[in-house]
């Protein structure tokens, strides 16, 4: 299956070149640079020794995500947000989607009253910053739990399933995977897509931005997410060691 | 297909009763109450006479949406967001939901340099509030147009779809329809889901909350939200008095 | 005494048609919808099991309350304060007005650590919506403390009076009760005036907003809010479906 | 008529020893220290040569206020409201009541497309800080506008009436006049009342804080209030050097 | 040292004629006007019987600065922060040097957990507000720790040291000492130092706003600033009554 | 020149090793990833088609910086200022020295009415990360102008100086030059300078954190800040390719 026009040049059904740097700074438990194509994202997981207000005392931990952009990670210079004073309603939709999926893959109630923080800050944008932050935040957060198994705070990494996301959208009438941002613009529909490693769906996030879309897309742009997903996964357990 | 334990008593695919009350305020070009159940929200379509700065001079139009929830319109009393100085997260994902979902069921370029104001506001929530409020600011939308050509500032209303929107969710294991506050409480999986009546999607939003979901159920949800939104099309037809 | 240029043509001395409707929202303790002629305000009273920081630990209750309008339940849509990131000064005004007025309606010694949330939230505004919510605000709140005499939490109604509020002006100079929104926008004078059921004052606020006005006149307008507001605490009663 | 219980010692009707202190601070068209007792306020008046834009092109000009208070002006210190990023209720209540006040004082017809910013700074607060600011304020007014008369910008001071305000209150029972801080905070009632000098009411703002208060008493305030206000206005003209 | 072209007047070397007014306002416990020429600053220091949560049970006390300018206290009218929401950098710039200069004057470990708050209110700007801040917040928290002296809760003033500031510059070429507003705005370089009065420095901020300054002018501005902070620390001891 | 006991091990006159990383982001006009050690700052350059409404049609350009930590980018982690909504009095102290240092470096009549706007985020901090900032800054800044003269928009780059920035404090009683985190924390005198490659000084920031320092001490710091940057000047070309 290819796609003459697909400005990447890439198969419809390629990621762009994944690249995953480990211990990228140095003061975070986790620190991870997810690298799809030209998008590159920050991914730090932060331990606290403590949890919010309202889990205090029920003996359970907690874990948290936020999301920024540069200000000229993007293609024209944007505002910086802490300057404006406020969080867009884009980032904070992202920065929920990103906490949810991550709180899918750990089993909340096995690493004490705890937070982790993730935070995902784009220094490069090209598309698909919002998947690269799940999948880059996924290896941040297994290095900084590894951390506390290390510091023998915990006895094992409370792992319930690898995650990863990845977007799909219809280019030019025909669905393709890992949009960048040439791609992304030009696309009638685009779907985030985030799924364990056993195949099972965390979020589907899909919007018809021309022409709505009709049940054969949906599925289509859902075959392509799930294999996709597995080739992310596989990526994340390469780069953590992990025996597959 | 029906299911013992849920809480509403109601078959898997059964909407709670479904009330449009046009002209429900005297000042708005559009004012509907919607009721879902218990859930009633207010929606009012107002008409600027201008187009927000990036679109001046273009000769398009522009629609957008806001959503709020009375403090005490859920079980225990919120924070009014006016005096807490900003809008949830939450809040900021709905209304940018509802206005992308309208967007849709309108033409941009056939009104002129005019804004289309939705607002959405929840005076009692019972579980379904943003796809009750794009269901019921559909018709206040529509109302507001007919005032448009009635005015004749414009020759038709500048309809491409009619748009509805429903939840489905998987309750106790069994897909279900249009869940109430009880049941989505309790769920595993939450899937908003926008379409025209021509049966397409304008969005799909699902979350598993508790356990991941495949593809069968999906499957099912897609299947009970396209039944559900063809229902609640033909509702919003009627309301406004429409020939089907 | 009638005034034949009153736009409403309405008597001098009359009140607009005044309808309490109890039991409005289903989750409230307390739950009224107040009409003032085409002015509507949903009031709701909720009660909270704490009290603010500066109460704590002195045995006494607490009665604070918060006043918002829909974007559109006025003639031009206005922006909405939570969008904005804050509330305007004239609604801080009116709902520290209601607060007062309300706090002296009950006993604060007698109802525990308790704190009585009102809110008065306007989805129709035709003039005179800051006194229509202190007249449906003192519904609400009777039967919030009547929900805590059934939970056997207190044993009686805290009641001190019960509290009213109307508005009075002077309408092409001549003293008119009840303004409704074009009388109001054309007046000279506007005054506010909270009086308990013993014919006292709790509150006077009048502004000239033409003219400046003279003692005659003042005495004049007193006397037309103290016949309306007997009027508005008997109506009070008998939605309460209390013995007189 | 004295009362031997007011702790100022002052008979029930008598004021507060009163200062005007024209050309307080060098860069202001009018800047005047008003000292009621140990209440201070510094009274500013700016000429800005535009009015908001609401006003635009209309030929007329605008007048407005601000209040404020040093964070020690107060016996215990008070939070910087610069720091905590907002004004509170009782400083925007202040702030309205003053520019309501003295845009009744003078034809905002008369002196062009201009803008006259009132600034009221609080340096030392002991009760009647909005009464002192009120009255303070007309004579910077006053002097400003004689800048532009002197610059030959106008012909002559655009004033209608000259306008000042007091405090009046029911202190043990009794009506006093021109409340200081221990009056203030131990009365039942306080209403404060801006009148011109012709003697009729621009504002009145009465509020029961114990005990609701009955028609006889109203009318002593107002008594009291009237006569406080004569003196008041005399000592602003004399403080101008108008004859009488 | 003269220079001809100094628009005051001055020798290189003047400082503008200073007061210093201790109990300028009643409620502080310490409570100075200060000028500098025509620059006069209200500096309040005020006792608070805690600590801030970073310090608390740690036995040591704090001090902090908040630093503000009246609307009209400069030639043009400035918008109010309190109304704008926020601090510009520049006061917070300034109040944080502020209260760093103070804490190096005292001993932090000898006066309790208790905070010692100075505000630095403007209300007449020449130029060297900030200078004049500091040079009369040391004199108000020397006062306010001598009431705790007096109240026998410390045994002893904590100074450490006295500290003053003054402002040099570079005037037409020609290095100058403490610059008025005319000065300040047309000079190439400002400077302003903080230093005790064993002559060691506390602060010294140098910024070139025309042309970058050598060594050798370096070197003249400090000469300069010593002398005259050895006069300030005089009359800072003068104003307070002590023997030298 | 050595310190036996500074934690990094360095002589007191050494530089970290510094790198200067050209073309980091592909976005920005200009943009460098600058390293002072551990310390790593992504510096870009954005140019803009227009200027701030003070200086429209003055035909003059304007240059501005902005100054943010990736949360995690310190030991311990920051809260992030987006989602708190304001900046810090740091962080906007830090982005005014940065925009003060690069205005000088640039002569702002001879590049049009366009603005530069210089974005500056640390990604891992260990001291010294504002005079990394100006450093790598004034590198970035260069290029972006390069591109202006490239697309032949400017004829020349409007260079006045190359600026650059480091620390010095006095460590154990020694001064050292380019003070890391560790040493930072322990110093008694911490002193930002900012030069010009003519050795004339730009800005001056020198704090006594503990003792206060003579002036012994402040010559021997400006005599080792002076030797530092011209190293960096040296640096700063080298990544250019500039002859010198």
């Amino acid at each position: 299956m290819t796609v003459d026009t697909r400005p990447s040049g890439r198969a419809a059904d390629a990621l762009r070149p994944v690249r995953l740097t480990r211990r990228y700074t140095k003061h975070a438990e986790g620190s991870v640079l997810i690298e799809f194509g030209d998008t590159k994202v920050i991914c730090t997981a932060s331990i606290e020794e403590k949890v919010p207000p309202f889990l205090r005392g029920k003996g359970q931990g907690w874990l948290t995500a936020e999301y920024g952009m540069l200000p000229r990670s993007t293609h024209s210079r944007m505002d910086r947000e802490a300057a404006k004073g406020k969080q867009s309603g884009r980032t904070q939709e992202i920065q929920r989607l990103i906490g949810r999926s991550l709180r899918a893959a750990f089993d909340l109630n096995a690493f004490g009253e705890r937070t982790l923080h993730l935070d995902c800050d784009v220094i490069q944008a090209d598309g698909g910053t919002r998947t690269a932050a799940i999948t880059g935040a996924m290896v941040a957060a297994y290095d900084a739990f590894a951390v506390l198994v290390e510091r023998q705070l915990i006895s094992a990494i409370p792992l319930k399933h690898f995650v990863a996301a990845i977007s799909v959208g219809v280019y030019r009438g025909v669905p393709v995977l890992d949009l960048d941002y040439l791609e992304d613009s030009g696309c009638d529909t685009d779907m985030n897509v985030v799924m364990t490693d056993a195949g099972h769906f965390i979020e589907v996030q899909g919007t018809a931005e021309g022409e709505a879309f009709d049940r054969v897309t949906m599925n289509q742009m859902l075959d392509l997410a799930q294999a996709g997903i597995e080739n992310l996964n596989r990526m994340q357990k390469e780069a953590l060691g992990l025996a597959q």
